[in-house]
């Protein structure tokens, strides 16, 4: 069974996986790359994988079994798992508990050769919708107190896989990072009672030299003081604490955002490895007034060296405003390559 | 001039460093080899390098010519500059400063064939010595709150040449992750008014599962709830807050302890890449009673992915005590290869 241990000093907790299969002599085993036919994801492999938790599937197909748009499924080498209490204790000094939680991949098509860029939008509001339902069942375990979305694109950014996936794990605490985002945002509240992350939101379509792009419900942009290049932030305009307030219909406009904001992405960079990351609000119902949901977009473009992992102290080599002019002008032209709208998915 | 940016949800602080010339169109450059011949750290390349702050040298022997064993000097691409103010400014919401600082590199042999790990115990001791030498003449800049020293070893840890070398970075502000070791350890000393250093010392001595090696003054550990397979510690077991604490006569303890620590992961990893950062308290003279100095040595053998990146919540693979098992393990022959005393030293 997995185990979270708890740092003595700084309290962080930390995942100890050993059921993922490294031991220390595996370690100089490159990760391998699996052909199209070979891979777990691609329809026809169903059984390659654990049993699907949730798809959408033509209706007269069978679970497990081609005929699907978009599957989950447990993680194979889940880093946590289900089955389980916490039982928290101690030893010696020290603290750690269970490593019970959910581990799952969204398996975002059929199609070996489309990532979540070249979807249509429906196919791209599909998967956040996936996001959506997953959440939503998963909030009803009282163990669980954080689900954490998150995709690997790209072998440098951890990716094993090539075909197009998003991940979830959902944690029986709240991460460090979303933590502090919290706590900062909270200690803002209390000074100026408005929503720091509106304020940001405020300030930057103001300023017009960070922002990425304006799509009406969402903006895309540069934050002020970002740890990487190029890390973008799509971020709802309106007060929203957690991703589940999002409308069905906002699903669409967001997918349309993404979609573009990624394009620009992979025209600027040259179709980078990247991770993108979802920070909503904890499961509790608390920290609604203050606390406000966006996507965290970060390309892998730059090693983290001793200094960044040592210090937490990062260095970033650009400026997000001159990133943010570069990300603004990229050619419409070469951006409509990638856009799909209705009739495509109908074609499907 | 580079800037510093504090994030303003977090409170994290960013070095916007946009001479060290990565544009938004250069981050596809692969980093560069530099041939041995080529090398800018090697001895009759010192033109190719900015003036010398520091040095062994034969007494015959002129500053930023050949005759030296160890050289220190400003870095060429410096992520902070010593000129100027710190000129604290608002921006809208946001706050920065300018980034004044300083960052040099520690030539650590005039040997470009030669790592820590082979150096003679002399020529190691004289590594912690100049470390010792830049932090005391440092601390005299009132404007300088923290002075960092790390090392990158190998390309996939962040090392742009391979001549051995550290460097160090002094800051206008106290890096997050000691900071947050700072408040851990007061929290702890608030409450059982012990350093918590000292008693996980005590603990791992008593315990010895994932201890490494006990080297009289300082013992080699695999923290409980490390991020990273394969971190280790090296702190000493006596309470010093700061590393300029240690006595004359220790810095060849350490150097012994050091290069033996650094052999068996090299060892038993296959020369992995690595990081190493020296956590020790800040400039002013506070937090002596509950911090305690401390090598943190990071092989770095997994990549950090969208789950790590965006939660700062880690997954590893590897019990710290097996990887403790796997270092105390290694043949005390193989490790013989590395060891170099004072005879060797003399013939140079």
């Amino acid at each position: 069974m997995p185990e979270l241990r708890k740092d003595p000093i700084v309290g962080r907790w930390v995942i100890i996986s050993t059921e993922r299969g490294k031991r220390p002599t595996s370690f100089s085993a490159v990760s391998k790359r699996v052909a199209a036919r070979m891979c777990p994801f691609c329809p026809g492999q169903e059984e390659n994988t654990p049993p699907e938790i949730f798809a959408h599937r033509r209706p007269d197909s069978e679970p497990n079994r081609p005929g699907w748009n978009l599957r989950v499924i447990p993680n194979k080498f889940p880093a946590l798992i289900v089955e389980g209490k916490l039982n928290r204790e101690p030893q010696g000094i020290y603290d750690k508990m269970d490593g019970v939680g959910a581990h799952e991949v969204i398996i975002e098509t059929a199609d070996h050769a489309v990532d979540l860029v070249d979807m249509t939008d429906e196919g791209a509001r599909d998967v956040f919708w996936a996001y959506r339902e997953r959440m939503m069942d998963l909030e009803r375990d009282s163990r669980l107190k954080y689900i954490l979305i998150f995709k690997n694109h790209g072998e440098a950014a951890g990716a094993s896989l090539e075909h197009s996936h998003s991940q979830l794990i959902a944690t029986p605490i709240v991460p460090k990072r979303v933590s502090e985002e919290i706590d900062g945002a909270r200690r803002y509240f209390e000074f100026k009672e408005r929503c720091i992350f509106c304020d940001i939101v405020r300030q930057e379509l103001q300023d017009q030299v960070r922002v990425v792009k304006d799509y009406d419900a969402f903006v895309a942009i540069e934050p002020f003081a970002p740890r990487f290049p190029f890390e973008t932030w799509i971020i709802p305009k309106m007060h929203q604490s957690s991703y589940l307030e999002l409308s069905d219909a906002e699903h669409l406009t967001l997918a349309r955002a993404f979609k573009d904001t990624l394009a620009r992405i992979k025209i600027a960079l040259n179709d980078p490895p990247f991770n993108y990351i979802l920070h909503t609000r904890p499961v509790s119902r608390e920290h609604q007034e203050y606390f406000h949901w966006h996507f965290e977009i970060i390309p892998k473009l730059t090693k983290v060296a001793g200094f960044e992992r040592g210090s937490g102290f990062y260095i970033n080599p650009t400026a997000p405003e001159e990133a943010a002019a570069y990300l603004r002008s990229i050619d419409t032209a070469d951006l409509a390559r990638f856009r799909q709208s209705e009739p495509a998915e109908s074609e499907k």
